[in-house]
């Protein structure tokens, strides 16, 4: 069986007019003689709706009814898509998770898909049915409602595509796929034809908004190809695939950016084993991302610096816990607001020696200082002013051609 | 055990306040150490809106589809519900109807609940437990979600009296309780504290509508004592009760009317067996609700007057189908807009004399003339013309003391 996946955001279905959109994109499919399995997320607004009305009742609302509660948004979403294939004289139905069903493992909110049972879709699909499956859920084996928290209903439908063997699946949206940078920030920047799942995982990472990062992940480990496009315009997206299936001369993929962050120094911390940890489990604690790590060698052996980076919104935050934090030994704490990350990404980096003193020769022609360097295998990450993050996304973009 | 059934309806959960206000109410009958089984019915105004998505979606939509989709709604209240008794310090959970399961039978829309699996809840409830169970809905033999249709929430709250074999089952609602007479047409209504499901059952017919006639059938049969209050109040409601229970000098209990029918008489209508089928099938077909019907002796022994009345709105249409059927013979037919029914209700007239009489005269004395005169059991139903509906009203509300 040729089987694709569909998956729907919330804004391919936020109306009864995107709803019969989507219908008519799965009739292409099936004409095409595909196996379809649809999978849906929420109309867009519904689970923020449902949410709130969960902290009118209580600002520590039971886990276990919060999932009952957002559940039912995928439910009126499939039901409607179903409605809606069923009204063009196809053989459709909604599948809710239990129905299934999707066995979760884990607490509330936070489960884990860890079995499908295929039988009774994998029946159905013979019929020829099309299944229009609630994203985002399942039941754990209490028979109790689930939803999986992170990746929602993108990672549904990969699982989906894993237990099914399906080598394609499809992430419909509101955007038509992946750019080489954010378009609202530069009008430059192109739609990827085609994109590694690491080069996915890092740009996921770094802000692109398209897809959960544990979801590419997902995809990657089950070697499931991903396309990512939009349900409104009738254009190829962006797919997602193993590096060797790209024959790219792009040097560099993407260029992704943060906007507002703020760069933490600890001067003349003690050089031993476990300070860095000393120093990040408070953070941790107190859910304060750190993204930018850095920590150069020892001068002296006895002494180092340590620098990472955070929104700003928690700056006053850490400052607080850093200087309460009695595990720690520092000379000096420099806090510096307004700072900016940008990043390279690209596999293509690993068999060109140079990209990174191109990246820094680009910038330096423009004057733009690097205040921080921090690389991988397929990125490389710098910390400039935030005031020059325009012109360096610019000249970068340019640079490595990623105009054209 | 001595378990209530508490059902709460559509208004009652309108709002997280009144959800809140919901909670307060279960946990009085906790603290008086009750099993208590909550049946709630979807926030109000959801289902209409779930509808009006389906009639988005298709003029035809989906009875499968359209069941998943505004079961949707008892989910949400049932886990808003149960939150905040979590919230509260109280062991409580959502039940969805599959999730017990409530097995229905029949079509979708319109399904019947034919059994209770009571396992589960018995057990929830020996813990201490306060399920909170989704109401108008089941699921059948296959595994799929199906609404019950008539009678909805009260109707599954019935159900749940049998099965667990509750003494009583208490339906919050939006008014006090049952009247004399509607209070919005005439202010002296009263609050009747106790009334019997026969009279009950006629005063729903007519239009009383705090409950569905089946289900107040249902709950005679089983022997159910239902009590309807409001959520708001804090006040008795009306006690639905066997005529034994009855202790009480009133002849009439209560008072209903319509206020805008139409009359129709076909006159010399051939006086043989089939001829009222003939008339009435194609009326029952086109969904027009008949509603008094009244054929007198035929004078001659071939031919009678038939007279019937109907919604005004249904008047063009009646008169169309009858004059198209050709399968009856009449003479002549009338047509009278503005005619409008009341009756008084009571067991009370089995065992008394004369309250045909005092009816009559009452409106006599009013210069009110009686069109046409229908009776059952525990019931008198006149026609009159509607311009003295309010008249008539007052003057026999004060004649039978239901002023007192």
């Amino acid at each position: 069986m040729k089987i694709v996946i569909l998956k729907f955001g919330g804004t391919s279905v936020g109306s009864i007019e995107k709803i019969k959109k989507v219908a008519e994109i799965i009739e292409e499919y099936k004409k095409k003689n595909y196996k379809i399995i649809v999978v849906s997320s929420a109309m867009s607004g519904v689970t923020n709706e449902l949410i709130k009305k969960s902290k009118g009742i209580s600002k520590n609302f039971s886990d276990a009814e919060y999932d009952v509660l957002v559940s039912s948004g995928e439910q009126v979403a499939c039901s409607l898509i179903a409605g809606r294939l069923i009204h063009k004289g196809f053989k459709s139905r909604s599948w809710l998770a239990w129905q299934i069903p999707i066995l979760t493992k884990g607490p509330h909110k936070n489960s884990k898909i860890h079995l499908v049972n295929k039988k009774k879709i994998s029946d159905y699909l013979k019929e020829g049915g099309i299944p229009i499956i609630t994203g985002f859920q399942g039941a754990n084996k209490e028979g109790r409602v689930t939803t999986i928290g992170r990746g929602g209903s993108d990672a549904s439908a990969i699982v989906l595509a894993k237990f099914f063997k399906a080598k394609r699946c499809v992430i419909y949206t509101d955007v038509e796929g992946v750019y080489t940078t954010d378009p609202n920030k530069l009008k430059k920047a192109k739609k990827i034809k085609i994109i590694s799942y690491e080069e996915m995982l890092e740009m996921a990472s770094l802000g692109a908004k398209v897809m959960q990062p544990v979801s590419i992940q997902d995809a990657r480990l089950n070697r499931i190809e991903v396309e990512v496009k939009s349900s409104f315009v009738k254009k190829p997206g962006t797919l997602i695939t193993k590096r060797s299936n790209i024959k790219n001369d792009k040097i560099i993929t993407g260029i992704s950016t943060t906007y507002n962050d703020s760069k933490i120094s600890l001067v003349g911390v003690k050089d031993k084993p476990g300070v860095a940890a000393a120093i990040f489990r408070p953070l941790s604690k107190n859910s304060i991302n750190v993204d930018m790590v850095v920590q150069n060698i020892s001068a002296n052996g006895k002494e180092t610096d340590l620098t990472f980076t955070i929104k700003t919104e928690d700056l006053n935050k850490t400052k607080k816990i850093i200087k309460e934090n009695k595990r720690i030994n520092f000379r000096k704490l420099l806090l510096k607001k307004g700072v900016a990350k940008i990043s390279i990404i690209g596999v293509g980096m690993i068999s060109t020696p140079g990209v990174t003193y191109k990246m820094f020769q680009a910038l330096a022609n423009k004057r733009i200082n690097i205040q921080v360097i921090s690389t991988s295998e397929i990125k490389i990450s710098v910390l400039i002013d935030k005031k020059n993050v325009k012109k360096a996304l610019e000249v970068l973009h340019k640079e490595f051609k990623l105009d054209k």
